[in-house]
């Protein structure tokens, strides 16, 4: 293997391969980087198992090739590199890097012992926009459960259906559901993806209108933009999820509309004093136009009101602070509205207009 | 006790003396401010009894008086609050607050129970530049020691003479000594300050030229900077730390001019090598007009190739690349001037005009 490539390029493809990398683990195999020079470009490919991440760049290959070598030495290695060119030759066991006037030699893996990608054909795929998908990932997983108790809610299910991409995911006292519409389309599934993965892989997509490909086969889920490859193993299919579907409540007796930031700052100073007690009860109290948020603990307590437009039934009811200032921290949204059934039925903040989310927070039930 | 003050004002203030609260403590007053209003002033004080912090803003005050609740949770609270105006007024033991159409009460506690710090009159007293101040402590607290062997070496050893300020540290294989002027000076001393106290304290100074006064009194440095007090017990005198002028090496061999920025990042590459043996070894190999800066480990080795204006014999030299990394860091200079003995000598860093600092730097031993 000989090839020669741009510093910079180097850099960028192997600091976003890493991530894939393992860490602490008893195969030190899968802490390294996988370096594939042919027909012009260089492949990195990092993998945990679990999570697996390609990228490809450019590069002058003289003799195709394959090196194995420990992925985050090498990360930090060529992020402190400012040369312009860097020079590989592998020669048996040792990779020969020159940059400037400058050599390191790096002892090699055994690439045979590298787990192979299994790379898809990509025979039916989802296209939706980068952002839309970053948002979707950001917006559903504040809901994804924290505990094991039951592992598949540590998920994020993906569904797609009718010209729209859902994410869905619960834990037990919430739930979120974000909408984003897909961009093309030529199959239709609902699976369920660690949640964990995909808050990694959206942090290598840009925030831009780029289309993405989402495509399924072989129990993996593959993500494609322009030259990276993201791939992750399915947790399971929809069919093992729970049926969000059936938690959905139809009917509403109460409905506000409120300021987001308001609402958001009043519920989380009333519950640093209810933080104390780690119970993190806020009081609501629904009256007139007036909406009156309190709470209580051995340090004192707080009564705040708050404007809001309400329609419906007065109402007094306890929510876990927590799981509402959670929701109304990633929406970005001006007004929000939200819907109370009764005290001890849940609530659910959805936009003004549209249906683009659903938060669903069960009240505290009194006992 | 009432009183109103402006909220920015005020949680501004509450969030820098909050600095000073003890964390997870078994006497909880020391997680409280005393907040203590009188004469158009609101003075707000924590201590973890080691470090001291005092603050004082503008304040219309109705009734004089006294309160003592939870600092960290006094500070959140603070720092949500949008209002313009909160007004302030103690009934009994509960601390009433008003902000907006909005009302909490928080528990006080015992006021006679804080720990009254003691405020010393300033009869004599240094002034320097903050900026000056915090670049001291910034340069000298990379020498620190960093385990508890030799107490005393945890402290910065602060020294008053001759119209100058110098910082000293030192923990056994390297030593930093930086000095500032000062812009008035009516006492002269010699102490030692506890460099975790003495970090905490700069990070509440402004980088402007701003003068502090710098004055020490009953076992205690006190630093003053308008309506702020910083205070900070000492841990001893001159007398108990190293003699260091006996430790600065005058004969020199060999100097080297070099880039600051291009060394730097050779001995950072050189080290992710040497790291993985966790012994950070980096030869230096000066000869001729080149310096050849190399290092070696499992994974392979590294050889760089740096340009130096050179004066003296040639030398081959090892040193624990961090030693030199962690100072190379913070120096801001284009260039520095390193001057070595022999292979077995300590070299130092200084600037190449001036001496505004000196990085000593003991060699790794053949054994």
């Amino acid at each position: 293997m000989k090839f020669s490539c741009q510093g910079l390029e180097l850099a960028d493809a192997v600091l976003k391969t890493v991530k894939a990398a393992a860490v602490r683990t008893t195969n030190p195999i899968l802490e390294c980087v996988k370096m594939v020079a042919e027909d012009d470009k260089l492949t990195l490919t990092c993998t945990d198992l679990e999570l697996t991440i390609t990228k490809v760049i450019r590069a002058d290959v003289r003799v195709p090739g394959v090196a194995v070598i420990p992925a985050k030495f090498f990360a930090d290695f060529a992020s402190k590199i400012s040369s312009e060119t860097i020079e590989f030759n592998l020669r048996d066991k040792t990779l020969d890097v020159t940059y400037g006037d400058n050599n390191a030699y790096f002892q090699c893996q055994d690439a045979s012992e590298f787990p192979e990608p299994k790379t898809l054909d990509q025979p039916e795929y989802v296209e939706v926009r980068s952002d839309n998908f970053k948002e979707l990932v950001t917006k559903a997983s504040v809901a994804v459960a924290q505990d094991d108790s039951r592992p598949m809610l540590r998920g994020i299910l993906l569904e797609v259906t009718n010209g729209e991409l859902r994410g869905v995911a619960l834990d037990g006292v919430r739930m979120a559901l974000i909408k984003k519409p897909t961009i093309s389309q030529s199959a239709e599934f609902g699976l369920v993806v660690s949640a964990r993965c995909l808050i990694e892989i959206v942090r290598l997509l840009p925030d831009s209108d780029q289309p993405i490909k989402i495509c399924t086969q072989k129990n993996h889920l593959q993500i494609t933009l322009g030259d990276s490859i993201l791939m992750t193993r399915l947790m399971g299919m929809q069919s093992d999820y729970v049926s969000y579907r059936q938690i959905l409540p139809k009917d509403f007796t109460t409905t506000i509309n409120v300021n987001r930031r308001h609402i958001l700052d009043t519920i989380e100073r009333a519950g640093l004093l209810s933080r104390v007690d780690r119970n993190f009860v806020v009081k609501f109290d629904i009256n007139g136009k007036d909406m009156v948020i309190s709470s209580e603990s051995e340090l004192g307590n707080i009564t705040e009101h708050l404007q809001t437009t309400h329609a419906g039934a007065d109402l007094k009811i306890e929510f876990n602070g927590r799981l509402y200032t959670d929701a109304l921290r990633v929406i970005t949204d001006e007004f929000v509205q939200i819907r109370y059934g009764s005290a001890v039925h849940p609530c659910v903040i959805v936009p003004q207009e549209g249906e683009e989310y659903l938060y669903l927070v069960l009240p505290m039930h009194k006992i």
